[in-house]
C-alpha cells in the first residue's frame, strides 16, 4: 500500500499526478490518494466575504481557525471541487476512483477541539467555536472494502468527532495516521517544494535524507505548512511506516519520482 | 429498498428528514438518500460573481446551463456543503452514512450533452460548452457493496459521462433511474410543496392520487422543477417501481408520511 498525499498549494500539477497514479493503479499497485485544498479555500472564503483566519499556537504551529461558516466553505472546496476534480481526472484515465471525506463512514475519527490557543501580538488568547480535531482513529473497514473491489479511494478532510461532528483535521497528519493503520510501505507527502530545505526557500539546499530516529530534530528547518508534514512523518515512522518521502508535486511522474527517492527521504 | 430524494429548495427541514431516515435505518430498512442543492448553488454562484443561467428547452423544460465554472460551483454546493452536511447530520444520529456523487465509481453514467437548445425571446438558440447529461446507466455495484455492509449511501449529482467527464444530471430523474435499477418498493420525491397541485400554488388543490398509466397526462399541472419530478415518476413507473410519492419535506417525519400516502401517490 502506498499513501499519496498531495497538498492544496499553488503550482501543483494535478494532471501529472493523476497520470502517474493511473499508471501505478493499472500495474496493480494498491494506492490511496489524500488531498488538500488550502489555497483554493482561502480564495473562495475571501470571495464569499469570510476571509480565512489562521492562528499560531504557543508551540509555533499554524492552523486554520474553523468556525461553522469556515467549515462549510472548507467542505465546498475540499469535498466539492477539489475532491470531485481529482475523481473526474482519474475516471477519465480509466481509474475507478471514489472520493470520500473523513466524515464518510467516519474514516478519520478523533476528538473535537472547540477551543484553540492563539498567540496574537505576543499574548495567548483562547478562541472558541473551533471545529478542529486530530485523527486518533482510522476506520479502515470502508477503505478495505473499496480497495478489495478495485476502487481507488480519494480522501480529504474534514474528519468526524466521536459524536459525528465534522472537524477540520490536518491532511498530512491524517495521511500519516492512514499509512500507520494500513502498515503502508510508503507515505509520500507531495507539495510545491522539492522536499525539506535546509535554507528555505533555496531549493538547492534540499535535505536528501533524514534518519528515521531523528525526524523531530529537523523541525527547525520546516516553515509554515512543512511543519505538519515533518510532524506527520515522525508519527508515521514511529507507527512503523518504512519510508516517508517529502516530494515535489510540480514535476512529471511525481509519485514515481518520490518512490525512487527524489525529495527528502525518511527511513 | 426505498429511494428518498430530497430537493434543494428553501424551506426543507433537513433535521426532520434525517431523524426520520435514521429511525427507518435502525429498523433495518434499506434506504438510499439522493439530494439536490439548487437554491444554495444559486446563492453561492451569485456571491462568486458567476450568477446562474437557466435555459428553457423548446419543449418547455427548464434546466441550469452548466459551463465548467458553473460545474465547479455546483460541485462545491452539491458534493461539498450539502452532501457532507447531510452525512454529518446522519452520523450524529448514529447512521453510518457515506456521501457520494454520481462521478464516484461512475454511479450515474450517461451521454455528455455539450450543446443545449434554449428559447430566448421566442427564438431558439444553440448554446455550447454545457456539461449536462441524462442518467442512462446506474452502476449499482458500489452501492450494493455499501448497503450489504451496513452503510447508508447519500448520493448527489453530478454524474459521469461515458468518458468520465462530470455532467450535471437532474436529481429527480437520477433518483428515478436508481429506483428502477434497484427494483425499489418506493421512490419518494420530497420537496417544499405538499405534492402535485391542480392549481399551483394553492396547497389545498393537492392531487392525492395519479393512476400509474396516466402520469404524463398530469404534466400540465407541474410548474418549474415539478416537471422533472413528474417525468421522473413516469420513468420510474414504466421501469417497474410500484409506488412513487411526491411528498412534503417541510413536515416532521417526511419519509414516514410519504410512505403512508401523504402527498401525491402514483401507483
Amino acid at each position: 500500500m502506498i499513501i499519496v498525499k498531495v497538498g492544496g498549494s499553488l503550482g501543483i500539477d494535478y494532471a501529472a499526478l493523476c497520470e502517474d497514479v493511473a499508471a501505478l493503479y493499472k500495474e496493480g499497485r494498491k494506492l490511496i490518494v489524500v488531498h488538500g485544498g488550502s489555497a483554493e479555500t482561502n480564495r473562495v472564503a475571501a470571495a464569499l466575504g469570510h476571509p480565512p483566519k489562521f492562528v499560531t499556537s504557543p508551540s509555533g504551529y499554524t492552523s486554520r481557525f474553523t468556525d461553522r461558516k469556515t467549515l462549510e466553505i472548507f467542505e465546498m472546496v475540499y469535498c466539492g471541487v477539489q475532491n470531485k476534480g481529482l475523481v473526474e481526472r482519474l475516471q477519465r484515465l480509466g481509474v475507478n476512483a471514489v472520493g470520500l471525506s473523513g466524515l464518510d463512514g467516519r474514516i478519520f475519527e478523533g476528538k473535537h477541539k472547540d477551543t484553540v490557543r492563539s498567540v496574537e501580538d505576543g499574548k495567548v488568547k483562547v478562541l472558541r467555536g473551533d471545529h478542529t480535531g486530530t485523527v486518533e482513529r482510522v476506520n479502515t473497514g470502508l477503505l478495505t472494502l473499496l480497495l478489495d473491489n478495485g476502487y481507488l479511494p480519494v480522501l480529504t478532510p474534514p474528519g468526524s468527532s466521536y459524536e459525528g461532528v465534522a472537524v477540520n483535521v490536518d491532511g498530512d497528519r491524517a495521511a500519516a495516521a492512514l499509512a500507520v493503520a494500513f502498515g503502508a510501505e510508503a507515505l509520500l507527502l507531495l507539495s510545491n517544494v522539492p522536499g525539506l530545505l535546509r535554507d528555505f526557500p533555496d531549493e538547492a539546499s534540499l535535505i536528501a535524507e533524514i534518519p528515521a530516529g531523528e525526524v523531530e530534530a529537523y523541525l527547525e528547518f520546516a516553515h509554515d505548512r512543512m511543519k505538519k508534514k515533518v510532524l506527520g512523518a515522525a508519527e508515521a515512522v514511529r507507527g512503523g511506516v518504512k519510508r516517508v518521502v517529502f516530494g515535489d508535486a510540480r514535476v512529471s511522474k511525481p509519485v514515481t519520482a518520490a518512490l525512487a527517492g527524489r525529495g527528502t527521504v525518511v527511513r
